[in-house]
C-alpha cells in the first residue's frame, strides 16, 4: 500500500515551491503580498494533487501540469478570501491565521482575490507540453466551473440559503455547484491533461462529482463533531448562520451512512483504473477520515 | 470624415446584443441578474470599440472578434463593480444608475464582480476563427493586463495613494497600471487578432498607451470641470478623496496642455496606418472632447 502521507506531502510541495516562485513576479503594488499571504497559509492542496493524480491514472504524467494545477489552487484561495469577506461568511480566522482582510484590510482582500483569480489565467497559458486547442478547452472547463453556472453561482445560492430550510435537492444543487465544480474542473483537466480516453475522462469526472458530495458531507459532520484547535477555524458556523447542511436534513447518523456510501460508489468507479488509481482512492478515504 | 456616431452606436449595439445574448446562460442564482445589471447598464464599450478598430487599422475584420472584444467589456464592467464597493471608493452612483451593491447588497455585488471575471474568460475561449495558439497568447496578454502587473496592481496602489501627495512618476505608474494596461490589452489584442505585422502591434501598442494617458488626463479634467447631471456621477471626488491628478499636480491649464500634446502624439503614431486608422483617430479626439 502507498504512504500516503509522503506522497500528498512531496506534491503539495511541488505546488507550494510554484505559488512562491510565481507569485509576487513583477509586483508593482502590495496586493502581490496580500495574495502570497493567502496563498502560501499552508492549505490541503487538494485540487492541485487531485489534477495531478487524475492525469497520472490515466497513464499521463501528473506533475508534468504544474501550472495548471496551481492555477486551480489560485482560484481556490481567490474564493476563500472573498468567502471569509464581513459581507460575505465575515470569518476572522482560516487555516489558523487570520483572514486576508483582518490583516491587510477589506479593499485589499477584495483585490488580493481579483488578482488571485485574474492570474490563474495568465498561470494556466503558461502550461508547457499541452496541445493548444487543449489548452482552450481546458481553460474553458475550469471557467465555467469557476463561474457563474458553478463555483460563483453556488456561492450566490450559499447567500440566499441563510435562514432559510433548503429542500434536499436544493441543498445538493447548492453544493454540487459550491465546491463539486471545482473538484470536477480539477480532475477532469487532469484526466484530459494525462490523455485519457473519452471514456476514462468521463468516468473520473463521476468520480470527482462522487468524491465532491463526500467531502462536502464530511464538512459538514466535521462542523458538527471536529475540534476548532485541529481545526483551525470555528465550528457549529453552520448552525450559527442557520445553514441547511446534511446533518440538519438528515441527521448526524444518516449523513455519516450517506458520507460512507458515496465513498464506496467512488471506489467502484475507481476500480477499472485499476493501481494507477490507487492515489485518487487514499485521497478519498483520507478526506473521509479527516479531522480538520 | 466619418460619421463617427453612427460608427459607434453601431459597434456598441453588437457587444450589448452579444452581452444581452451571453450573460445568464445556464444561470442557478441570481448573481447572473446582477452581472447583467451593470454588464448591461449601458457604458461606452469603449475597450471593445477599440479591440475591433485596432484589428481593421491592421486590415483584419474587427467585428470577427466579439467574443474576445465583449470579455474585455465584461472585465472592464467586474473592475467597476468592485470598485464602487463601499470598502473601496464607496460609490452610490455609476452611469447614472444605483450602483451594484446598492441594489443586490454587498456580498452579491462581490460575486457578480467575480462572476464577470471569470466568465469573460471563458467567454474569449469561445472565439472561433483564430489559432489555437494566438488565442492563448491573447488571453495570457489580457489576463496580464487585468492582474496584479495591470489592473488589479494599479488598484491596489490606488488604495494607498489615498491623502497621500504622489510624484508624478507613482501618478504615472498608478494610472498606467490602474486603465492604461486594459487598454493596451484591448488594442493590442484587436492588433494580433486582426494579423497586424509586429511592426503594426507594436505602432498599435504604442498608440495604446499615449491613448490611456490622454484619457486619464481628461478624467481628471473633467473631475474638476465636469457636470455631474452629465456624467451620471459625482464630480469633485477627487479633491474629496485627497487623490493626486493631474490637476493637482500640474495645474488645470497644464494639465489640458499635455492632454491636447499627448492626443497629438497619438495621431502620429497612427499616420503610417492611413485611412484604416481613422476609427481610432476619431475615438481618441471624442474621448478628448468628452463631457461625460
Amino acid at each position: 500500500m502507498m504512504d500516503l502521507k509522503a506522497y500528498l506531502a512531496e506534491r503539495s510541495s511541488l505546488v507550494n515551491d510554484f505559488l512562491k516562485k510565481r507569485i509576487g513576479v513583477g509586483a508593482i503594488s502590495p496586493v502581490d503580498e496580500a495574495m502570497a499571504y493567502s496563498a502560501l497559509a499552508g492549505g490541503k492542496r487538494l485540487r492541485p494533487i487531485l489534477l495531478m493524480a487524475a492525469a497520472d491514472a490515466v497513464g499521463g504524467k501528473g506533475t508534468d501540469f504544474l501550472c495548471v494545477a496551481s492555477a486551480l489552487e489560485m482560484i481556490h484561495t481567490y474564493s476563500l478570501i472573498h468567502d471569509d469577506l464581513p459581507e460575505m461568511d465575515n470569518d476572522d480566522y482560516r487555516r489558523g491565521r487570520l483572514t486576508n482582510h483582518k490583516v491587510f484590510g477589506q479593499a485589499m482582500a477584495v483585490l488580493a482575490g481579483d488578482g488571485l483569480l485574474t492570474q490563474a489565467f495568465e498561470v494556466m497559458t503558461e502550461q508547457q507540453g499541452v496541445a493548444p486547442d487543449t489548452m482552450l478547452e481546458i481553460i474553458h472547463l475550469i471557467a465555467r466551473c469557476a463561474g457563474p453556472e458553478g463555483m460563483v453561482g453556488g456561492q450566490a445560492l450559499d447567500i440566499g440559503a441563510e435562514n432559510k430550510h433548503l429542500t434536499p435537492a436544493e441543498m445538493k444543487q447548492l453544493h454540487e455547484a459550491k465546491t463539486g465544480a471545482l473538484f470536477i474542473a480539477s480532475i477532469r483537466s487532469g484526466a484530459i491533461l494525462g490523455g485519457g480516453s473519452k471514456e476514462e475522462i468521463n468516468g473520473l469526472t463521476k468520480f470527482a462529482a462522487l468524491f465532491g458530495l463526500a467531502f462536502q458531507i464530511t464538512d459538514d459532520i466535521l462542523d458538527v463533531e471536529g475540534d476548532a484547535r485541529i481545526m483551525g477555524k470555528n465550528a457549529g458556523m453552520d448552525e450559527k448562520m442557520n445553514k441547511s447542511t446534511y446533518v440538519s436534513l438528515y441527521s448526524l447518523e444518516k449523513a455519516k451512512e450517506m458520507a460512507l456510501d458515496t465513498l464506496n460508489e467512488a471506489e467502484e468507479v475507481l476500480r477499472p483504473f485499476g493501481e494507477k488509481a490507487e492515489p485518487l482512492l487514499e485521497i478519498a478515504k483520507h478526506l473521509y477520515n479527516r479531522k480538520k
